[in-house]
């Protein structure tokens, strides 16, 4: 826990500070939990009565919110992400692992090692694999042969980093992840399926987060790519060729067949399914347990399986919640109309 | 293989024993299997016919059978639970590895390892991590720093436990199993991702069983928490800040949702998705595929992506399943009514 | 990359060759890539313009294309696998490791290991184990005790056999791949559930691919067996007591419920979930998505959730898409219909 004065916070998030310079500030906590002595937010005005209460010395206020608190305030125009700011400020990270190689790590001799790294205990780094400065490699992680780690990284316990693929800077990527696994591509030929080698790589840019456990295949050939800032969550799996643009979210379970292409910006909701050689535009959203077997365009919001835009599925889904109710409907409907044929016939 | 009396198997499953207390059982086996010398059970009446040809030397039998066996018998209000009890009587399992910890296993000097504990080659146990006795960890598991295992347990090969997270006694990890990777958030802020610090812990309580390759994030701030005696199968993944109750059952592939609560003794079906924030009373029970958006009332059964009460679900199915039939009729309702006000304005 | 004549080359791929044995090839690309002394391949006739533009000095074709190009040719009944062929033979696959036991590697005493074999540092062979000739075990894999892997495979890094489990040979398993965890059976008994003796074993046959991350439980008693020649992709889920045919194909993210049967030749789309104890005939195919509850007979296909044949889940989802309108077709015809009555009584 570190400590600050209001004037330091209030340059650190680029705010317009108003109140004592000098104030301490040594926390940062949500506007129901704050103490004394520590800051907090508001970002929504409806929220706004709590600070009636609140104990927080100061609050960072989104500039839109337009409350005047009692206490000190920080006029921020995103009161979350100054908030965001503060707290890691006045909470610097430990690195989990300290800088070293552990005597029980494993590092080929070709490998190459950068300054003031860390690489725990049962870690093997491969032949004229890569590891930039200041990445942690924590235990029983493995590296194989000519991958490349740029600098800043966290690779957590039990991570394949597989042959020649690449990673950027400032990626974290977390426990049971696996990176390059082979892309699923057989022949079929006399009733047998024969492996087509798969001989690309994956490349994850700069700022991209992997999830627990997530799995991306190597390209058939040239490379499957996550581009910078994307980040992926736990259990999803990436097929071969597939490339996802830049700072896109993709959540738990997710599945992307081979060579679909996700554009920039994109949001996959959880147990979203799709099938391969599409392409889904830059900002789409689409909805989780969608199935999506067409390309979706830039901006568009889809849900359903098979996925729709989400007002269509919506509206089929309320009339699907009546649908025994409309059959019902039709009998009778029908049984009056007979009636009705039955009377004029009879004329 | 263990041998013991009759009288020493009705005392060790609670049953009322009718036929000869000193008669040797060596062993147990399903009805159709049985051997002389073995004991086999009657859980359902419909299987009677079988004990005729049976050929074991005593039967466990459910009381509310009513079958009277020419064979030895042991009543008991559940026989396939006592016939469970009985087996593993009879075939005591050995542990997966020996105490001792392998001298290619790795525990840093501040970790306190109890009594009678095995701990397997190239295993890591970090820095005021702690386990307590008679626990067993197979090879390469990871156990990071501060993180606690109860008494008991049983982590497979290849298990991560992340810093400080505690696991209780009697609770068993399967292999690639992450407990406590961070949780999935971020802050939008500038058209790029900002990770928000993931500083909570994860809690599985008591004779908790959690499946291979599944993962449970920790919480951003406070707890994750699966309590006492609820077992989660494979590739499962469980967000941040979700609590699940006890005695609880979550099958393979269920995504559950960031801060969702799930009550005791719920039944939880594969592929399963659940967005989060929402809460499952206890003895709630959803079919396999649902997706549950909303909260399910307690004792209630859910089916169907949306969830939706199971009748209902089913009664949209059966309409669903003669859809094409059902337009057909609506079409020609239509030609009908068209025809009668032709007539109508004919007249 | 290796260099071949003509004539060897249409000799391994058992091809007619029709120009000059002698001409020398060092490489294989694609129609639109390859480069003079290169091999390409034409299978579909309607790519047979791009032969005239191509650079590469010789051609593999497909009997039934057609084309008599300028370059010499190779005619064989299936180009795309004669050209896969051709590649494999001009660009040997060097091995990932090099045969021999890393220093840092644990093999047990009583484990026995082949001829020609690499084990790859921090991997733990456990007693009894044994391991086939010219397999390759890559670093951090942990093979159990007396569990038998065959000869020519190779398991990547962080893979996990469990104990007494049996792999044939030529077969791949992923990263993160676990073969043999407990099957998920439990007794419910007194408000809790006890858990079953998982005591069978699985055996995967030869020729088979493991995904990455996928699970495959052992079976409660017998086997969990995947026969010769099937594919299974990443972070699939086969439950105990399943058994998958020989030379199918299970596409990631499907799971498999326990007992279930699934035949030969069959595909299983990505994301599909079956139920336990069903059966699923020889050749069928399961669309992605699918939610399987009742055996699918030989050869047919099916899709959807649930699953029907795929043509009947396609008309009820081209009446669904235009579910909203067709409730207003029946709206506006019981108005219609009401008015008909109306007049009818009012005459």
């Amino acid at each position: 826990m570190a400590t600050y004065t209001l004037a330091a916070i209030a340059e650190h998030i680029g705010g317009e500070l108003h109140g004592d310079p000098q104030g301490i500030i040594s926390g940062a906590a949500e506007i129901d939990k704050a103490r004394q002595g520590q800051i907090t937010f508001l970002a929504n005005p409806k929220y706004k009565d709590f600070l009636e209460h609140c104990k927080a010395s100061a609050v960072i206020i989104d500039a839109k919110a337009g409350a005047q608190p009692a206490q000190d305030y920080i006029l921020v125009p995103d009161a979350y992400f100054g908030f965001l700011q503060a707290f890691l400020l006045l909470n610097p990270q430990e690195p989990l692992l300290s800088p070293g190689i552990h005597p029980a790590a494993i590092v080929e001799e070709s490998a190459v090692v950068g300054e003031n790294v860390a690489i725990g205990a049962n870690v093997y780094i491969g032949k004229n694999a890569r590891v930039g400065n200041n990445t942690q490699i924590l235990p029983n992680t493995v590296i194989m042969d000519r991958a490349e780690i740029g600098s800043d990284c966290l690779l957590h316990p039990l991570v394949t980093i597989r042959e020649g693929c690449r990673v950027g800077d400032r990626t974290i990527i977390h426990s049971g992840a696996v990176i390059g696994s082979d892309g699923f591509g057989f022949a079929p030929h006399g009733g047998r399926f024969h492996k087509i080698p798969q001989l690309g790589i994956v490349v994850l840019e700069s700022d991209v987060e992997i999830g627990a456990n997530t799995t991306i295949d190597r390209a058939t050939m040239g490379q499957t790519i996550v581009k910078q800032g994307t980040k992926i969550d736990n259990l999803v799996q990436i097929a071969h060729n597939v490339e996802v643009g830049e700072h896109s979210v993709i959540v738990s379970q997710a599945g992307i067949s081979g060579s679909t292409r996700i554009g920039n910006g994109v949001m996959i909701g959880g147990q979203v399914g799709m099938v391969g050689h599409i392409s889904i535009g830059d900002r789409a959203q689409i909805g989780a347990q969608s199935g999506v077997a067409k390309d979706i365009p830039p901006g568009e919001v889809y849900f359903g399986s098979p996925a729709r835009p989400i007002m269509k599925t919506k509206r089929i889904e309320a009339v699907l919640n009546n649908l025994p109710e409309l059959r019902k409907k039709l009998d009778q409907l029908q049984k009056q109309v007979e009636q009705l044929s039955r009377e004029k016939s009879g004329q």
